[in-house]
């Protein structure tokens, strides 16, 4: 079989564990407001789980020597160190304070790197039916369709993306504050919305042009945007403008001609 | 007819209005990214002004004693007095610039006033195909299905939305990251989705916990929101804790379980 042949299959058995992953997502979704019985908390722990194993099993049928990396899996058993075997990088449900709320952000996350690079993405929001697709030199498309970035050059005109995260000490949230405030005097606004993996999807389609988040929970967050981003035209960067580093828990994107602006702003309000 | 069939005629005349203007914002939402010809600046106020036009038209064929406030009429002759006549009050492109950018969460917002009393409200977000619906004393509803306010009653489980508007002098953007800072000790997280409109109605359908806006455009933006947040079953109010004035651009909103807590807490933010 032919290296590209592979590739487009690897992403379509991606794809198919993704939608069905999302079958469970859509049903907890429409029950979280209503848990009474068993709590929030563990319905979150449960579908994470069964999305996981649901995902992990049907890549494992798939491809037997292919490495995993899941969310669910590292918080049980540690960091399963990336090497150059293909290997799939899992969010089962990113966005679980939305999951929990029944905010419509959130979806699933599968990237696949091959030699560490980053080769197969898969972003899923089962609740807008919203389907993110990238493979390495192939494009990025939403629901078939191909997307680019955004042709803003202007921070001034440019929507921003970031994240509240889930620390509350005072040096993380007033560090988080002081950055949106100088940040918010150099870009047009400012949208949270809950999931690192759509805010990247949202720069791969132009509805967001400037992303960064620091603190996110791991590589699972951005193995499946990153690939997503750069095949719709953009950049995937360290906030200090160095390279992107999957495993750093610090990310910036957006198209091209914006990065050296918003580096120099960001490190200014650091 | 009696008062109830009359003001259930309103809102079925509403939502046919609404459903109109949505297909001409969901036209220029996914054209927005492409604009290159005229600008848009001008696609926005054009969409705006159309939008307007048409729910004009249709209230005015259907009641032609009913008074009429919009965002762009306003913008153009100066504030129209809100007077104890049936009243619409309307704005057409709630999410301006989230329609520029095609970040989903744009909406139409339309309310009726009777005797002042906030008595219909529609907000329909034509992307995403939501249809929120509120007559007073007859419930609330979203695409048909009733809908109600979370249940929640603890802040440190709340998930908190408001926005950091258009004002960009110092004062400004301090006291709103200032705020931000503040609440972030308090709350679970924070959502900005860019429309004071569908914030009120995420209250209402109980995906988000609390919102707070000050220095919103208008009455408009309100108008149709309070009406189906109340009949969820929640508290629209002054984020003082006083009575809401919907002159007054400023509003907070939330179950009744957490209003206390949640003015206590946007008081010492102050």
């Amino acid at each position: 079989m032919a290296q590209n042949d592979s590739v487009s299959e690897f992403l379509e058995t991606a794809v198919e564990a993704a939608k069905k992953a999302g079958e469970i997502i859509r049903e907890g979704f429409y029950q979280t407001k209503h848990v009474e019985h068993k709590g929030q908390v563990d319905l979150v722990t449960e579908t994470d789980k069964a999305c996981e194993a649901l995902i992990f099993n049907h890549l494992k049928q798939q491809y037997p020597s292919h490495k995993l990396i899941g969310e669910e899996t590292t918080a049980a058993y540690g960091a399963t160190e990336l090497t150059d075997e293909p290997t799939w990088i899992v969010d089962p449900l990113d966005g679980t304070t939305n999951f929990v709320h029944g905010f419509p952000f959130v979806c699933i996350s599968i990237g696949l790197t091959i030699g560490k690079v980053p080769t197969v993405g898969v972003v899923y929001n089962p609740i807008m039916d919203e389907l993110f697709t990238g493979i390495h030199g192939k494009g990025a498309f939403l629901n078939g369709k191909p997307i680019k970035v955004s042709s803003q050059s202007e921070l001034v005109k440019s929507l921003l993306a970031t994240e509240a995260g889930t620390k509350r000490d005072k040096s993380t949230v007033d560090a988080t504050t002081g950055k949106i405030n100088s940040l918010l005097f150099k870009v047009r606004s400012l949208r949270m919305s809950g999931s690192c993996a759509l805010n990247l999807c949202g720069i791969a389609c132009g509805r967001i042009d400037l992303f960064y988040e620091t603190g996110y929970g791991g590589p699972w967050d951005v193995a499946g945007g990153a690939v997503i981003v750069k095949e719709a035209g953009g950049l995937v960067y360290d906030p200090s403008g160095k390279d992107f580093d999957i495993t750093s828990q610090r990310v910036a994107a957006s198209n091209p001609l914006l990065k050296d602006a918003f580096v120099e702003v960001l490190q200014q309000s650091e």
